[in-house]
């Protein structure tokens, strides 16, 4: 049997190089956007809304949606909050829909449409994520970075990484793609020492001038969630299981 | 005084999204039109027109130059020879103007020309181009990866690793730039034991299906060549030294 490919792409503006028409994607912006999608469905949101430009976030909000959304960090003015993943707290967005726009993230969510289906990740829901591609049981994975403004970035990568050596794991996969021997590596050196292994990552430092870097911890302990947010006609959804 | 940084661009797609207009541009396309070009300055080329099209491949073909053109490893039918660096002897280019194209790497060298300067640069060349890129004294240094059909490929980002690794020793540069963490850190992973790294390079297996894999020791052999190959009005020609 032909084994399923696992392929790495590293920013959204590269995936149009790459032939989805067979694969599933996965797609993760560490710091912060998909943690905070990830953290709003673990307290129980029922959508997450990605709308890419400040104008639909603006419409949305003028709709009645909850809006989340930030440029480069800060907090749009007409917003009910920024990307922070503490910010998705049940009380704000339980058993609600929310709008959500980022820098890097949303333009991600909706490059990825074009695939089989897009699921969301990040490291709090890795497993889960793993568990439910591998019970897709066909197509290739492909996790789609959501980088720096058109460059790499190495916490989405590392992300890749740990992604792709759970999958490989299995010996339904496989990889020829060097985007994925470079993640698998990448976390290899990171995995044993986080904390100290973040200090060479641009965003950490960018979050830490904006005083926005309490997210750390959290966004890089795994699996807190089981949730694996999938892409329905627009809206993210909690997938259900598929086992 | 402020430091000199040094970027790493994986591709020639996105260099879009950096600011070179203060940047030096290396320009690197390991396996093999960047090898190549170095081999045939240390045969003695008078020049090397990089050409991005077959057509003008084929007009400069008419026009009396000699040709060296390939897609995807194939050389063409009208040109003299493809992309192996082999071909590049004395006796076919010694005193001439060769007219270049490749798949991915004479895109890569006309896309650098907005920078400050472009070289090419393999491992044949490296130690000359570090030297000569130190000795400019001035302005930000961005290794430009050929890459492979707009995706990440690992034998340029090892370059790129090695490259970093020697101007950084100096303290006049430094880096804020993930993907020169990633080239240095997946470069320190493969610098004592390339023969057996190279099995992980799609690149690697594309040129062995295609019998082409004869070039790998002197692709990876450092320093045969101290000629760095610089653009001048479109054409590359042999460096002066600059000390």
């Amino acid at each position: 049997m032909e084994k399923r490919k696992v392929e790495v792409c590293f920013t959204p503006e590269n995936i149009q190089y790459f032939d989805i028409s067979n694969s599933h994607i996965v797609v993760v912006d560490v710091l912060r956007a998909t943690s905070a999608i990830c953290a709003a469905f673990a307290n129980g949101a029922k959508a997450v809304i990605p709308v890419p430009s400040i104008d639909e976030a603006r419409k949305a909000k003028e709709n009645g949606y909850i809006v989340a959304a930030e440029r480069d960090g800060v907090t749009l003015s007409f917003a009910d909050f920024g990307n922070s993943p503490f910010n998705f707290t049940a009380e704000r967005i339980g058993g609600r829909e929310v709008a959500y726009s980022t820098t890097n993230g949303t333009r991600a969510i909706i490059e990825a449409s074009k695939g089989l289906s897009v699921v969301v990740a990040s490291f709090i829901n890795i497993s889960a994520v793993a568990n439910w591609e591998m019970a897709t049981g066909h197509g290739d994975v492909l996790v789609l970075c959501a980088g720096w403004k058109g460059k790499f970035c190495l916490e989405d990568t590392l992300f890749a990484g740990a992604l792709a050596e759970q999958l490989l794991a299995n010996e339904i996969f496989e990889t020829q793609c060097d985007g994925t021997q470079a993640a698998l590596q990448l976390w290899g050196n990171a995995k044993g020492n986080i904390k100290s292994y973040l200090e060479l990552v641009a965003q950490r430092h960018r979050l830490k001038r904006l005083g926005l870097d309490d997210v750390l911890d959290y966004c890089f302990t795994p699996d807190s969630s089981s949730v694996v947010p999938v892409l329905r006609e627009g809206k993210l959804v909690a997938a259900k299981p598929q086992l």
